[in-house]
C-alpha cells in the first residue's frame, strides 16, 4: 500500500518547537522507524508551511491512503478541507498533541469531517497507529 | 498489563443499534478477538447506562490502562470528567464513529481533556487500537 | 396494543410537587383512569429518578407504543435520546405543563427530535391524549 | 361549544405542499371529517396568508376555543403573539410535523407561550386532538 | 401642521387590552382630547393591523410630522424601517409602556433607528407629548 | 417563457428611494426597457408591501421562471420563505444593492436558500441578469 | 413640585462636546429657559463626572420627581442602577441623541428599567419634555 | 435539629482526590468532628455518584435543614435542581472550592437558585459554616 | 485580629432598601452585634458609594482579614476586583441575597475569583459567618 | 476590454470534483465556450491554490474587469479581502453553487464586500453572466 | 510641548502590585528618568483610583499631548472614553503588560477606539516610547 | 543587533493603497531613512503576501530582534501565531493604523499573543518606536 503521510506549518520543526508539547524526536528519525516497522508499505512524506502547497501536493493523489496533521491549518482552513472531501482515499487526521487539552481555538477542527478518523494525543505515536488502522 | 473498557450508555446494544453508524458486531463478539490478540493482557470489561454505576467502576482503580467510551455522557457528564481527572492510569477515549461528522453537541467532549488521548471515527478498531498504543 | 408510559425524575411526586404548576392528582390514581378508558390496551408504567434505570427500562422493548415524560432529563439526556432514537415504535413526549411558558432551559428539548410527536401543557390529560393518538 | 381553527400563512395547500412533511389530504377533506366526529360542535375555519387579517379574525372573539397553527409566523410573529395573550379562551397551539426534527428556526415558537398547549408532529391529526383537549 | 398618528397591531384594543399594562383609555376617546388640546394642528390617525398597508399609507407622505406605535412590528419589521427611513419630515416613535420593563424582545427595536426621537413608558401621554416635541 | 418578476415592500418607490443606494430610474421604466429587450418572453410584475399579498401572487404559479426581489422580507419572512421552497420552477433572488456592504441584518437572507441562484450588487441590471440566466 | 435634574459624566460640556450630536447650547442657559418656562416648580440641577456622587445625591432624596440623564453610566452603572429602584418618585430618564442611531454600546440601558420612561433623541429639549410629562 | 449532608459525586474521595484543590482530611473524619461540635443536632450524612439516588435519598425529606454539595452536578442536573426546588426545609449549597476560581463550566450552578443560601472556598469548614447559618 | 468590613454602593441604606430582599435591620445596629459578639476582634467598617474610594480604603492594608459585599460593583469593577487580588490577607466576599435567585447581571462576579471564598443568600447573617470562617 | 477571471483553491478540479455539486464541465473547456461567446473581450484566466499568489496575481492590476471565484478562501481570506477593496475595477464575486443552499461557514463571505456585485448558483454560468453585466 | 500623563486605578502601587506583571520600579522613580530623559518638555502626572476624577483632570486640558493608562477602567468606562473622545489633542493609550497575554476581560479596550494609538507590553519603558511618538 | 522587519500581505503597497489609512511613504523610502537613522544595527526586511513563506522566513532564526506585521494574516493565520510562539528572541507586532479605530474584525490579533509587545495606531512610525523599544 502507498502511504502518504502530510505535515502542515512548523512540522518541520519537530523535535525543536515547544518538547514539553510535541516531544523532542524529530519527523525525519521517526520517518525511518516507521518505515523500518511497515517495510512491506511504501511510506512517503511531505511537510509544507504554504497551505496551497499542501493541497497541491493532495491533488496528486498518488496514493492508497492519507495521514494527515493538519497543523494550525486544522483550525481554519476550509482549502485544505475542500480538497481532503475531494480525495476518495483512506483518509486518517492525527494530532501529536491531545487537542483537548489546549487552547479553545485548537479543539475546532474544520477539517476532521473531510477525514474517517482522527487521532490525538498519542505523540509521534499517532503517526503509527494511523498506518496500522489502515485497511 | 490490566487493561480496563468502560463503556456507556447504549453501548450495550452495539451490533444491532443503528448499524449504518456503529457496525453489526456486538461487543461481546468483539471483546472475544481482542482477548485473543492480546492474550498477554488481562482485558477486563464494564458497560452500564448509569452515569454515577461508571464512576463507581472508574474508582476501583483496579486496571493499569483504562479504554473508555461515555457515550452520550462524553458531551455532559461533568461527573465522569472529574472522575476520570483523578485516575493516575493511562487513559485513552474511544468514539466508534467520527465524531466530527455527526450533530453539533457530539463534538464537544468533556471527558476528552480528562484522558491521555482520544480515538474517533475507527469503528469497533478504536478500541484495539487504542491497546495498541498502551505502554 | 401493549403501552409503556414512562415518567422521569420528581414525576412520582405529581399530586405533591408544586400542584400550581403540575396539579394535584397522583400519578397511581391518573392510571387507574387511563386503564379504565383504554380498557383494550394493556398499559404499563414505570418510573424512576436515574436516567440510566429508564434506559434500561426502554430497551426492554415490550411494548408497541410509547408514552414517555423524561421530566428534567428532556434538557440535558443525551443518552435518553440516544436510546429513543433506537426504538422502532410509535413513541409520543408529554409535558405536564406548557414549557414555552416556563424556564428558559425547559425549552430545549434534546429528546424530543427522537420522538415522533409532542404534547405540551395538557395537564395530566398530556397521556390520554398520547395514547388517543397511537394508531 | 364554538371552536374556531385558523391556519397560518401556505397551509391553504395543505395536501400539495411537501406532502413528505405535511400528508396529502387537503384541509377541506379534513375539515368534513372533523365535523362529522365533532358533530355537537360548531366548528368555524379561518386560513391567510396575512398575518394582519389573521389579527383581525382572532380579534373577532367569537368562539369558545381556539386552535391555531400560525405556519412560519410561529417563528416570528409577536403581532399574532400579542394578539393571542390578550385572548381570555381555551387555546390550543398545533403543528403537524414534529419541529424539532426540522430546521433550528422552526424550533423557536413566539406564539406558544401565548397558548395553553402545543401539539406537534402528530400530521393532521393534531387538529383532531386539539379539540379532544378542550373542556 | 399637519400630524399623521399611526398605530400597529392590537391596538386598536386600547382600553381593553392588558389595561394593566396599556391603561383602560379608548385611543378614539384619547384623540379628542388630542384634538381639542391641538386645535391648531390637523391630527390624523391610522391604526392596522397589517405590517403592509402602515407602509402603503406611510407612503402617501401626506403629512408634516408623524407619530407612529408600530406595536409588535417595532421588534421585527425591517419593511417599516425602510418605509420610515425614506420619509423626510419629523418623526417620533411612541412606545405606551417602558419598553425596558418588559421581555428582552422588546427592548429591540429595528425602526427606532429610522425616526428622530423615541418616547417609552409614559402611558397614552406619549402621543401628547410627541406632538408637543414637534417644531 | 413566461417570467414573473416580484418586488418586495418600498420596492414601488425604486427612482425616489435613496437613489444613492437604489439609482434613479423607475420600476416602471425599467420595465418597459426588460420588455422591450426580452420580447420573445412575457414579463408579468407584481409588487407589494404586504407579505401575504405576495404569498398569495406567487401561489397563483402561473408562470414558469420567477425573478424575486422580496426586499426587507429577505431578513425575516419565513412565511414568504416556505411559499419559495414549494415552487418547482426557476426562482432567481435579486438584490439590487450589494448587501454585503450594507447594515449586518441584511446579509441574512432567510429566502435565498429557496431559490435557484441569488444576484446582489448590479443595480437594476439584477433583473435583466436574472431573465438572460434563465434555461 | 420640586424637580431635580441630574446629569452624569461629561454632560458639563454641554455647548461645547461635540456639538454635532448634542447641540450648541450650554447646560446652563438652558437650565435658565426651563426655570423661567417653569416658574411654579422648584428646579434643582446637580452634575458629576463621578459615579458615586450621583448616588449620593440621588439618596438626598429631596425631590418630588427625577430628570435624570445618566450619559455613558447609563450603559453600565448598575450601581446608580440599583440607587434608581429605590427612589419611589416620579423619574424620567433622558437621552440627548436618539441612542438607537450611534453604537451599539449606546443601545443598551442598564438603568432604563429602574425609571419610569425614557425620552431619547429630542436634543435639549428632551428635558423640557420630561418636566411636562411629571404628574 | 436534624440535619442532613448530601455530597455528589467523587466527593467520596475527598482527601485523596486532587488533594491541592479539596484538602487532605476524608469525609468521614471530618463528620466525626461536626457531630462533637454539633452534639446537639442529629446529623446524617449520604454520599452517592448517582444523581438519581440523591433524588430518591432528598425525596425522603426526614430532616430539618439540607446542606448539599452536589459536586459536577451543580453544573447540570437540572433534576437535582427540580428535586430541591420542591423541599421546604432550609436549605444550603457548599462548595469546597472558590467556584469562581476554577474552569468556566463550574461558575454556572443551576441548583443554586432552588437553595436559600450558597457557600464557596471555604474548604471542608463550609459544612460547617452551613451549620452555624441553621435558625 | 483587626477585621476589616466593606460595603459598596448603596448598602448604606441597608434596614430601607428593598427590605423584602435586604432585611430591615441598619448596618449600624448589626455592627454593634458583631462587635459585641466578636469582642476579641477590632472590627472597622467603611462603606461609600464610590468605586475608587473602595479602593483607596482597601489599598491601606491595615487589616488581618477583610469581609467585602461590593453591592453592584461586583458585577463590572475590574478596578476593585484588580484591587483585591492585590491584597495578601484573609478575603471573604459576601453577598446578602442569593445572587443566583435574582437578575442574570448579577450572577456574574467579576470580583470573586480575586478573593478566597464567597457567601451569597445569608442574609445579614453572611458578616457573621464571614467572620467565624477567619482563621 | 480586458477581463481576468481569477479562481482559488480546488476550482483547477471543476468537472472531476463533487460533480453533483460543482458540475461536470472543466474550467478550460468552459473557457472555450466564454472566449469565442465574447471574442471582442480579451479574457484572461488565472488559478491557484495558493492564497498569497492570488493576491500576487491582483496586485498586477493588468486588467479592466475582475471575475473572481475565491473559492473556500472567501470565507476567511481577509488578505484577498484587502487585496480586492485596493483594486480600482469593475469586480463581481461568482459562486458557482448556491452557498445559501449549504454549510453555514460558506454563507459568510469576507470578500463580497470589496467587489462590486456578488453571482451565487447560476452553475458555471455564473462566469458568463458577471461578464454580461460588465459596463 | 506640555505632556499629561495620567494613570488609573491601582497604578499607584506600580513597583509593589503584581511585580512578574508591571516589574518593580516606582512610577515616582520613573518619572524622574522621565523628565530628565525629556527635560524640553514639561511633563505633569496625574493618578487616581476614582474614575471621575480621572474625566475631570483630562477636561482641564492644559497640555498639548496625553499619555493615559486607564488600568481597568481600560475595559469598561465609557465615561473616560467619551471623555477622550472630546479631546482634539495627540492621545496615546499604554499598556505596562502585553494585554493579550493576559485575561479574556483585558483584550477588550472601550477607549482605544478613542485615542490615536496603543502601546501595550513594552513594561515602563511604555511611557517613554509613548513620549518619543509625539510630534 | 540584526533586526529583521517582516510585513505581511499587501504591506508591499504601502505608499499607493489606501494612503488615507496607511499614509503615501513607501517602505522602501522608509527603511531608507531606518537603516541611516539605526545605523548601527543590521535591518533586514522581509515582505511576502504568502502566509507560509512568511512562516519560512521566520524560521530562519537569523536575527536578534523582530518587528513583524503580520497584515492581514493578525486575525486568522494560527499558523504564524505558532512560528512566532517558538522563537526565543525580542518580538514587537507593529500595526500601521489603530485597529480599535476599524472594523471588528481587526480588532482580534492572533499573533499578539505571541509576541512581547504591540504597537498600533503610530503610522509608519511604530516601525522605529518598535526599533526604539529593543533592548
Amino acid at each position: 500500500m502507498k502511504v502518504l503521510i502530510v505535515n502542515g506549518p512548523n512540522l518541520n520543526l519537530l523535535g525543536t518547537r515547544e518538547p514539553e508539547i510535541y516531544g523532542n524526536i524529530s519527523m525525519e528519525d521517526y520517518l525511518e522507524k516507521l518505515k523500518s516497522e511497515f517495510y512491506s508499505h511504501e511510506i512517503n512524506y511531505y511537510q509544507s508551511n504554504i497551505e496551497g502547497e499542501i493541497i497541491n501536493r493532495l491533488q496528486e493523489d498518488d496514493f492508497d491512503a492519507l495521514i494527515v496533521n493538519p497543523g494550525a491549518f486544522t483550525h481554519y482552513s476550509y482549502a485544505i478541507a475542500d480538497c481532503l472531501k475531494n480525495i476518495q482515499k483512506q483518509k486518517v487526521e492525527v494530532h501529536i498533541s491531545n487537542i483537548y487539552k489546549r487552547e479553545e481555538f485548537r479543539q475546532k477542527s474544520v477539517t476532521a469531517a473531510c477525514t474517517d478518523a482522527v487521532l490525538s494525543g498519542f505523540g509521534m505515536d499517532g503517526y503509527r497507529l494511523g498506518i496500522l488502522s489502515l485497511k
